[in-house]
């Protein structure tokens, strides 16, 4: 069942009353919608009673037979109603002859969010098999009814104007705007098929909007270039290139020439390719369909030759529509962006990752919600939290308008010690380092104020190709960016595909990918593809020297001795082939792991005579540790970082790794969030490695506060039993020492 | 690419080759395949080399480029190849105007399977492009002819005669004997659609197959029921049910009436079911579709009225079918069936649910094998390791028939100590319980010599359904359970869906179903499901009082918390509702959790002070530990509860839990294993958890072994650095104690 509209949902529980009515042969089936506003059961729906009760009786959540149903959070069933203790008497509903009751409460994620009941004149207890058939019903009824709740079509909080829709996050930050939806203009979905019999024609039409969109994509990429030197713009290269192979272009002529207009023609060809990926397994891959749509809505916008209407813009204005993609981004960039809405996709969309490289908020997966609603109204959007507000109340919106003024002042303030020295107030110093690899342009991240590359992808290079990137390419790549920090230490992790990130030349599909065939996993069984990629690393070192090498998903020690082995291989056939260097013989890089399998926290001694370095990824980490995928909607609540088995563990790391000599970095967000930052701080973690734009804060949070503190802190945090004791006790820390304005919910 | 013969696979490569060659525009394209026994790589196909040398010419694993590739595990590009001090010169392959050479390895699970190579006259060195093309192809091609490889297709050791192919292990047990292949008599797959006017005569034609079907499966489930007491045989039921379904029968009527002949219209609503559960994303589910096909072709066999015609079978045999579905084993029971071998299907299958319940050695999964090559061929099954040895050596069966001979005195050995107490030869007892619920039956498992049960799996009842289980219904059950055990404690878990199991009636759908919504956090967030299992639970507890509460998937405090309030507001409720029993009042069952996510290791403290005693789950704990779905054929092999990083958690958990005085047990594979089991009872774990059928076969293990001598062995064990060390001497430890008997490769 789905519902769009608040009439949808009302009719299609009318229909279900009457149907569960005559299904089960009672007299009275009706439904209750709870009102945590008003405390109270609203009636939205009844076969029985009298219908012109349907919407306007209420009963108290402490009130009558609905309300104990409420209360106890499981099924009441009652052969005699009117003589139980609880039955109150509602004279305008006209139950006076229906005896028998079976309630039971409608619940979603422990909230009871309605009541379905059933009624009868007969006065006996519903059988076992009919209280188990309004068991399952209801379980299911919980279901659409929270969807339609999300999408806002019924609002728990009309009253106050507030409508609240929970969505993914797709790039952090808030904004709080207007909203203006962008209607596709062009809809490749929306042209019906139609046979034309002048193929000349048709072709030279086609082939004029293939140069039309071409030069599209170049004005967007320059538009865009400036802001951002990111491999996010590849998507341009895609499309052009795509454009540029004879097989697309030769597909839709072909079309063509059996006499189908040129949008037609395109429409069966884009619609073919989109089917295609959307029936990939692959998250990453499957989100490209929505870039072939975009590129057919493109050409189809050309072929129509209604060329870019100047639209009437807001000054500045969050832009809403129901797939934003990478090029309706590029072509707003300059009109007071202020953040993005989109109604599908999800933090693996192209919107999504550019939006988080040029820091505009965004939310995605605003799932259901029709877009006319969102025209014009003022709305604020958390990118923390992935939350939406629409027509927010005032006292909301100078709520979050505290929070903006203190994150620009946060960071006009935190700008000023991007290149001073991460120390704390009593001399402990601790060092900042880039996580890399989502773009190849290193200009900005230079300039962020690390002292290094904890953490460089190196999965990206080879995405959106056809066949395993060779030795010199990646060479050239590697190159970049050891050259980027000439003496500063590099950490390059080794390909890390499987799990959530496969290549299109060599899929996997598996049921639970995350606990599958992912990391080194991968490349100890493919040691060809393994040597290939160290040997090129090493090459590209010859230079500065500066590389480190990291593996991936380790969870044995014989993973470690075999990458080993491979890697004193590579070293040794390089060092015969190139001799000495500038003078000097190649040097071996270190090689280190990745603590992410969380058996590796068992044999950190056996792990540490056989690498140089140990780097915790937190984020999969504490995945693994909590065994829950951070992705699924049903449980990323349960995923929190601050959970204390997770910090027990990560303090555990810490504790062994010291006595055990091995330095230790950690690599993921919880070393970005400033609570986050003091714990590591304290548990012993040296070296820090988080995105480009997080740096400063980090570093300023460090400057502002004692070693000796952060030690209480955590010594504090280490007592406490749940994540949420964690979080209030590591706010009110912060708001304490002055660094309130960092506190945010959620982070 | 897919190859069912030697033929197809050589014609492919053959045909790859030429394409190689002409794609890349040189002058020659080889490919070799290793040869273990013979210890060279044969040139199985090429393009350029001289043609009578293909099949023919082979070069040895330390000779010339082709062995040098191989040894290397990488690329080799050489401008001039016969100037190279490997190069070999070998006249019959013609290759003096070839110069340039690149050879890639073909490497499949870090194994090199043979060698692609491409030449030139030109004597230059290949570019980086189509080097990287190459690796890319042979990464391809490594899957490939790994799977004809496991096929038997390529067979390494033909000249021993072995045939030796990996699949599924369904059933534990071996068995060494003639193989019987069974020919789907009536295949609904190979009815061809034909219209037919005389409709009165179709529905009377269908109308008498269901009859006869339907006194079938009365008489296939009489036939079984006296070997197995169990819900493996609801499967008849199910089917019994759905002939008795109006709306199936009516849905084939109908086809009849628009002129269908009855096998057509059949077989158009087979086809219907079979795609629509097929395309379910449960894999429990999915394997209902061969349950509908087996309905469909028993309905046709008695439509073609073909009758069962006594096949000429082997005294004894192992049963091979396309698909072994549970009527065709219990066709076949009575008639020297020593084992099963199914080509399609998992351990989720019907059948091997059944084969296991029996105590029936089964295979499952042995893919893409043709059927006629097995027919009466003598072969081993090892339903331990799921390996199938077909024509195998005099050598080979001698080592099997060893182990069988073995196992039966072991079993006989074993029987005498079943009802004796599991107690060490220096008086160290421990508690062996039971893992029940996969078969509501209890008259085994009753007399397996168990002293209670360690879980009992609420989830059987729950499937196979249309709704909830009624709060009576699942009374009645638990009470049978909890009759059967009446002074005995009988820990039941809470229901455990998610994960790899789903209820038709309440689906789930997710990316990684072992890191989503399972276990407890269904029941958290569906408390009326949950507060109605409780209920039922306690009320059925009424008379015994044996009853221990057990929630899964617990990872953190607040879902102990909330499981415990419901339970509380249960109990309350049923108190009152039920005042005394016997005279006694209601007692509250102790409440304990699964110990299974990481996570808990860490908050051990916290835990115990709410509950009343744990319980490890070792195999999702493995699971979680190592980052391995072991269901996932690519990295089942990393999946090993002897890993020390396992070990020493299972060792940590039960100091920890020794010290907060809580009760510890396990239930796991791990305890029904024999060195599992000494380790485990060294640990300190004093209650096991096992199936029935291996109860007595620990107890002998534990009777016949010093508590202080397993301290010895758990703590050399602790020592180790590898699972392969700890299997390798907890190997030699069970020889040296005289249990040889008892190791089997894998256990």
């Amino acid at each position: 069942m789905e519902f769009s509209q608040d009439a949808e949902l009302n009719s299609a529980l009318s229909r279900l009353v009457s149907q569960v009515k005559s299904a089960m042969t009672t007299d009275c089936c009706s439904i209750y919608i709870a009102d945590y506003q008003k405390q109270h059961f609203l009636l939205v729906a009844s076969d029985g009673l009298a219908k012109e009760s349907v919407g306007r009786t209420s009963i108290g959540f402490n009130e009558g037979l609905v309300g104990l149903v409420g209360q106890r959070e499981e099924p009441l069933n009652i052969a005699n109603a009117q003589q139980h203790p609880h039955f109150i008497h509602a004279p305008e509903v006209k139950e006076d002859d229906l005896n028998a009751f079976l309630g039971t409460p409608i619940i979603h994620q422990r909230r009871v969010l309605g009541i379905l009941s059933i009624q009868q004149q007969n006065a006996r207890n519903f059988t076992e098999t009919e209280e188990a058939f309004l068991v399952t019903l209801s379980a299911q009824l919980a279901t659409a009814i929270a969807n339609a709740e999300a999408r806002g079509v019924i609002d728990q909080n009309q009253e106050q104007g507030i409508k609240h829709i929970q969505a993914i996050p797709g790039a952090p930050g808030i904004a709080l705007g207007y909203t203006h939806v962008c209607y596709p203009r062009a809809d490749i979905g929306n042209v019906s098929l139609r046979k034309q019999d002048d193929v000349v024609v048709e072709l030279q039409r086609f082939s004029d909007a293939v140069k039309a969109t071409k030069a599209d994509f170049v004005d967007m990429a320059s538009k865009l270039s400036h802001v951002i030197s990111d491999n996010s713009l590849d998507i341009f290269e895609v499309y052009k290139q795509l454009l540029d192979s004879e097989h697309f272009v030769a597909e839709v002529a072909e079309h063509i020439q059996q006499n189908w207009s040129a949008e037609s023609a395109l429409k069966q060809v884009i619609d073919k390719y989109t089917v295609q990926f959307e029936a990939l397994e692959d998250a990453y891959l499957r989100e490209r369909a929505s870039d072939i749509r975009d590129l057919g809505n493109r050409l189809l916008l050309n072929l129509q030759q209604l060329g870019n209407e100047t639209e009437k813009l807001p000054e500045q204005f969050i832009l809403i529509a129901e797939e934003v993609t990478a090029s309706l981004i590029a072509e707003y960039q300059h009109h007071g962006l202020l953040a993005i809405v989109s109604l599908s996709g999800s933090n693996n969309s192209h919107a999504a990752i550019l939006a988080r490289a040029i820091g505009l908020p965004a939310i995605m997966g605003l799932e259901n919600v029709p877009l006319n609603v969102l025209q014009d109204k003022k709305a604020i959007v958390d990118g923390y939290s992935g939350e939406f507000f629409l027509a927010p109340s005032d006292s909301l919106q100078r709520e979050y308008q505290l929070l903006i003024d203190e994150e620009t002042q946060l960071a006009d303030k935190v700008r000023q010690v991007k290149d001073l020295p991460a120390i704390t107030r009593d001399g402990k110093a601790v060092e900042l380092m880039l996580n890399a690899g989502l773009s190849t342009g290193f200009e900005h991240s230079k300039s962020a104020g690390a002292v290094g590359v904890g953490l460089y992808r190196t999965e990206i290079p080879f995405m959106n190709r056809s066949c395993f990137p060779s030795e010199l390419e990646q060479t050239q790549l590697y190159e970049q960016v050891l050259d980027a920090f000439p003496k500063k230490p590099v950490t390059m992790r080794t390909l890390d595909v499987g799990g959530d990130k496969s290549l299109p030349y060599f899929p996997i599909e598996e049921d639970n990918p995350f606990l599958g065939w992912r990391g080194i996993r991968i490349t100890l069984d493919h040691p060809e593809i393994f040597l290939l990629q160290v040997r090129a690393m090493m090459r590209a070192n010859a230079h500065h020297q500066n590389l480190e090498i990291m593996l991936p998903m380790i969870s044995n020690v014989g993973e470690v001795d075999e990458a080993n082995r491979l890697i004193n291989q590579a070293y040794y056939e390089l060092s015969s082939e190139l001799g000495s260097v500038n003078g000097k013989p190649l040097t071996k890089p270190k090689v280190g792991i990745m603590i992410e399998v969380p058996a590796v926290i068992f044999q950190m001694k056996e792990l540490a005579s056989r690498v140089d370095f140990f780097s915790v990824g937190s984020n999969d980490l504490t995945q693994y540790l909590l065994a829950v995928d951070r992705n699924n909607a049903r449980v990323s609540e349960l995923y929190d970082a601050y959970h204390p088995a997770v910090l027990r563990a990560l303090n555990a790391i810490a504790q062994e790794s010291s006595e055990l000599l091995v330095p230790l970095s950690l690599c993921g967000e919880l070393a970005s969030e400033p609570a986050g930052a003091i714990l590591l701080l304290a548990m012993g973690y040296d070296k820090l490695s988080m995105n480009p734009h997080n740096i400063a804060r980090v570093k300023w949070i460090i400057r502002h506060i004692e070693y000796q503190r952060a030690k209480i802190i955590l010594s504090h945090v280490m007592t406490f039993s749940t994540a949420k004791q964690v979080h209030t006790y590591l706010n009110e820390q912060l708001e304490q020492m002055g660094l309130g304005g960092f506190v945010r919910a959620g982070m």
